[in-house]
């Protein structure tokens, strides 16, 4: 059978919420430890134990087995610059044992980790982020037109040769936020490499219109190890293009772009032929634009509020 | 201090998180017993414990003191009239008790409660419903223009002579979602009572554009009882008129609108002027907009997980 919009949004926001059932809400926590910081009493994120037992913890972690934290401290109170090296240095150790596939994937680039008051407490490897559970943060766009032939979406397809969910379709633009890239100015940069729109068209009409964050448990679906957590934000913004601006191809991350109906989008929504991120990016879009209502889709209110969880994490936008 | 714009989603989703504070969410709880029917085995609403102590609960209740529960039930299966009947008949004989200030405003006007798979389990008197912490929903409509003034939004003001909130700043039309009423059809039928609008504009401008959910405690603000338990759903929608249509008050709930720049309702939002569930429609109408983005707004990503809480009751829409 094919998936409602509702399984779509279930697949990215798969973490058991407490309300439904304390019993499973607790017995998932337990197969994970608190990712923490000497000097901040908040939680920032979640480590399997899987990986709390396979690594030789250097003497800046305190691992307490049966408080099930992992603590990150140098003993005296640290900048976020000193975390950021006890980490990296964890993270390359971690790197070389080979137990850690998404490690191969190193990237030199990091992603920000906010303490309550919106300071980033220490920066962490992008593609090793999911092993410590943190949230990350990206922006997606979504391009339309509407005239004559009613409202329009421009999608992409993935190109073949992406290492994660290659020949899916996908929105317009989209791309994570690294330590100290401002949402606004992030899918800007994103809409010209991969869509190669002109920045003054971007500039002019381009709508931040809120964000869409969920908890996901990472299943084998995205090629990497199975079992970890990944709270995630997505900026999402619009933009509705004249029928004359075409979004083409700029980089080696999209195959082609085809406008497409909303008929079209939704037939191939519920094929499951979407990214799953991008499919509830689009499924956010379609409430805005009242294409999904309360008294067409039956699970409007689930939806909406799965598509804007609270996340237990200390969450900010950079400054 | 003027409020922020996150004080204000505060006033209406007040209730605290589970991951916020375990002890705060269960101390909370304590105050109250869970309603429910004997033929479902899901929560439905919360009743303080000074009512469970105050009534005189007829034979239909099975009152649990140990486990906090208030179960409303005849003791074979029951249909959802049978379940109305019994619940209507206690709260006549609580309306008559002369302790519970909120029965004089009896409506005969129910509100429905929904079961996990959207059926009706029961209706409920809507000027009692916050007895028993049942969901309510209703619907709001944001007229706005845009032309070469900017966005300008019509603001209500509320008659000096309501029960609630007199005088204070609204949306151009809201009302609640009586049993069976649909709230594409429902928000029609405001505008043109409340604020004089075409059936015709509406029909054909009119876009659904999603919905927020929070859960509230009641204060003394509303001129009801203390300590009450509200769950709600407002489903949101916007309409873009002609500068040349003017909503006009069309029955004795709004004295006059006005058409206000994004500017002054800013202003006025932050000085507390608008009845509060609208303050947050319009805090909601700002970011769908982008008027409220990541870059200008410090608390933009609460807000938006904060105006669309996952509730822990069955939630559904008419059919």
């Amino acid at each position: 059978m094919s998936p409602s919009y509702l399984d779509l949004v279930r697949q990215c926001d798969n973490f058991p919420y407490y309300e439904d059932s304390p019993q499973l809400y607790h017995d998932t926590k337990k197969h994970f430890y608190e990712f923490r910081v000497s000097d901040c009493d908040r939680l920032l994120g979640h480590i399997p134990t899987s990986v709390i037992d396979k690594v030789q913890w250097p003497e800046c972690w305190i691992i307490d087995h049966s408080k099930k934290t992992a603590t990150l401290g140098s003993g005296s109170p640290d900048t976020a610059a000193v975390r950021t090296r006890l980490l990296a240095t964890t993270m390359h150790q971690m790197a070389q044992m080979n137990d850690f596939p998404i490690l191969r994937g190193w990237r030199n680039e990091t992603f920000p980790v906010y303490g309550p008051g919106g300071d980033v407490l220490l920066e962490i490897e992008r593609s090793g982020s999911a092993l410590f559970g943190i949230v990350t943060y990206g922006v997606q766009l979504t391009c339309y037109v509407e005239d004559e032939h009613g409202l329009r979406v421009w999608i992409g397809r993935r190109s073949r040769s992406k290492q994660t969910y290659p020949g899916m379709l996908d929105n317009t633009a989209a791309g994570g936020l690294g330590t100290g890239r401002l949402p606004g100015r992030a899918v800007i940069q994103e809409a010209v490499e991969e869509a190669s729109l002109p920045t003054s068209v971007l500039t002019e009409g381009l709508q931040s219109a809120g964000c869409l964050s969920y908890y996901y448990i990472q299943g084998s679906h995205s090629g990497a190890a199975d079992g970890l957590l990944q709270p995630e934000v997505e900026y999402v913004y619009e933009l509705k293009l004249d029928p004359n601006t075409t979004p083409q191809p700029g980089d080696s991350e999209v195959e082609q772009f085809n406008l497409w109906s909303v008929d079209d989008v939704g037939n191939a929504l519920r094929k499951g032929e979407f990214k799953p991120n991008s499919a509830i990016v689009l499924i956010d879009f379609f409430m805005r634009h009242g294409i999904l209502t309360p008294e067409n889709e039956p699970d409007f209110l689930e939806i909406v509020s799965r598509l804007h969880r609270r996340l237990e994490f200390p969450i900010s936008t950079p400054l």
